[in-house]
């Protein structure tokens, strides 16, 4: 088995991404640590220029390729956030990037994706439907695949995320962190964990369609139905053949909490109201599991990693607004 | 005369408040760069805390205060962010803090500082009648009073935002700040014009109420009415004694803008949409001053400081919408 990504993995990526990504605030959130009763810190990764926090591992793999790789191009398939990632990256270091993406991703992503000066290539109704057509890509026109979770420089670049929230705070002893292919958990927990063993590692999903929490139960990796969700960047499988993150959230995530839509809602609101935040459904998610108290063991020291901000604005206002809205009717 | 403040003054502030604030991330903005076809970087110090700049000031002052001047206690009159940023800061350092401000202040910025522990004291109908209370609190109590901006120690705090400011990006040549007081403008300016001496300062303030751009036209301090306004936190005049701001602003800045209410409007629905950002009135007018295209001169590499998030949720919500809102009938 490949080795999993180890805390001088992440130390070497933090160096090599450094000028490229945003040292993001972790920035105290006083109405959910009245909620909860901890000192609660929010680790706004949605300020990352690409709109999320993707663009630390798609930076740490762009820089990680050969003269020869670079000059080929890149591909990705991609729920919206690691392929604006890609482009944006490429876009800076002058990288040819083809981005694959299912029907399902949210027009505002596609258009945000061209803007950087990517090509977005609409493909099929799922990820692993895009998936085949950046395959082709590499297989036949020679590209470069840059996978969005299940890769060695992807999971060392989002764990950079996990060293500044413990550098930033020592005393840190719990990280919620999304959860979708586990690529930012999984770097995360072990930067985290190797600084600070005792921390607990919590990984939340939208209750539909959590493709690592069912993998997680069933002992391997297992393909789930993707249903429309507002925590739509959190959609998509963990990929049958998976190689690291499967095996780095068994080994380093404690606890999985899912959320039904009407919590990510809620969560969306919350930190709108109270914290002035606009996040996307799927970067809301920890907030929401906080809001709920469905954690376990909450320990005083309470790190929420606040993903993106990849929403599309009319759907977000709704939902600020207070209106109930079914995502099946917005991105399906 | 006093001596201005200095690069070595921010530069001792830097380290006295290290900590204490946080040290905020400059952030691209494709969207005003595309406006501006130069690139526009949003220096994003609404992240603070307590909700705006005003904390790296206030932290500064409270952290120079003799332990004697300590433990008598601390007051100061604001419309709201100041207060809330020496309430924050007091409340950390465990001084006692009274915060006189006027009935102008909306209710939410009055509740807030209650809530971090301090008491409000709500006087007359605009910041001079506030002060004559904080005045009193001084003469007969003993307390200590903590300015908005016309102190040294305020001055250099608000100057570590220039500094990190110049730092990130040694390339900047023009930085667009929120005029009022002029005391975050004054220290950035020093700050970054000692590092940078050609970057051109560019102040900018709502068209009602502008006093320091009223007082510069004069050549000394000059009263103004006090008016409604989205950018509430602007309000306020810059005290007919002004010792140390208006002659900062004289000798370090380049051009003053000023920008009416439905360039406020638009300004913060901008920031909003295509920035994600929630932003007070007060804190939009540089991104108003950029997509007005009223920058006499601008430079290729434009930091704007959005400075706050000290907006009722409610009326920020209407005007993201898209409604006209009457600022008089909400603040009045």
């Amino acid at each position: 088995m490949e080795p999993v990504v180890t805390l001088p993995d992440i130390e070497a990526a933090r160096t090599r991404i450094e000028g490229h990504v945003i040292r993001t605030p972790l920035v105290p959130s006083p109405s959910l640590s009245a909620v909860t009763g901890a000192d609660v810190r929010l680790k706004l990764d949605l300020l990352q220029p690409s709109g999320a926090f993707k663009l630390r591992g798609a930076t740490n793999a762009l820089l990680s390729l050969s003269p020869a790789d670079r000059a080929r191009g890149v591909t990705c398939c991609s729920t919206g956030n690691h392929g604006r990632a890609v482009a944006y990256a490429a876009g800076r270091l002058g990288i040819r990037a083809v981005i694959c993406m299912s029907r399902l991703v949210p027009a505002n992503k596609v258009r945000a994706i061209e803007a950087l000066g990517a090509e977005a290539r609409i493909v099929g109704r799922s990820q692993d439907e895009a998936a085949v057509e950046a395959g082709r890509l590499v297989a036949e026109e020679g590209m470069v695949m840059i996978p969005p979770f299940d890769h060695r420089d992807v999971v060392a670049g989002q764990g950079t995320c996990g060293l500044e929230i413990v550098e930033d705070w020592p005393e840190v002893d719990t990280v919620i962190v999304p959860l979708s292919g586990g690529g930012l958990i999984a770097g995360v927990a072990a930067a985290v964990k190797a600084r600070r063993p005792a921390a607990r590692i919590v990984g939340v999903s939208m209750d539909r369609g959590a493709a690592m929490q069912a993998s997680l139960a069933a002992g391997h990796p297992v393909a789930v139905e993707e249903v429309a969700s507002l925590a739509d960047s959190l959609g998509g499988g963990i990929g049958l053949d998976n190689r690291i993150t499967f095996a780095m959230c068994r080994a380093l995530v404690d606890e999985v909490i899912l959320v039904d839509e009407a919590a990510i809602a809620r969560a969306m609101r919350h930190l709108y109201r109270a914290e002035q935040l606009v996040a996307e459904g799927g970067a809301a998610v920890g907030a929401a599991a906080l809001l709920e108290r469905s954690v376990t063991r909450p320990g005083g020291h309470i790190a929420v990693i606040v993903t993106g901000r990849g929403v599309d604005m009319d759907l977000f206002t709704r939902i600020a607004s207070g209106e109930d809205v079914d995502p099946a009717a917005v991105s399906g």
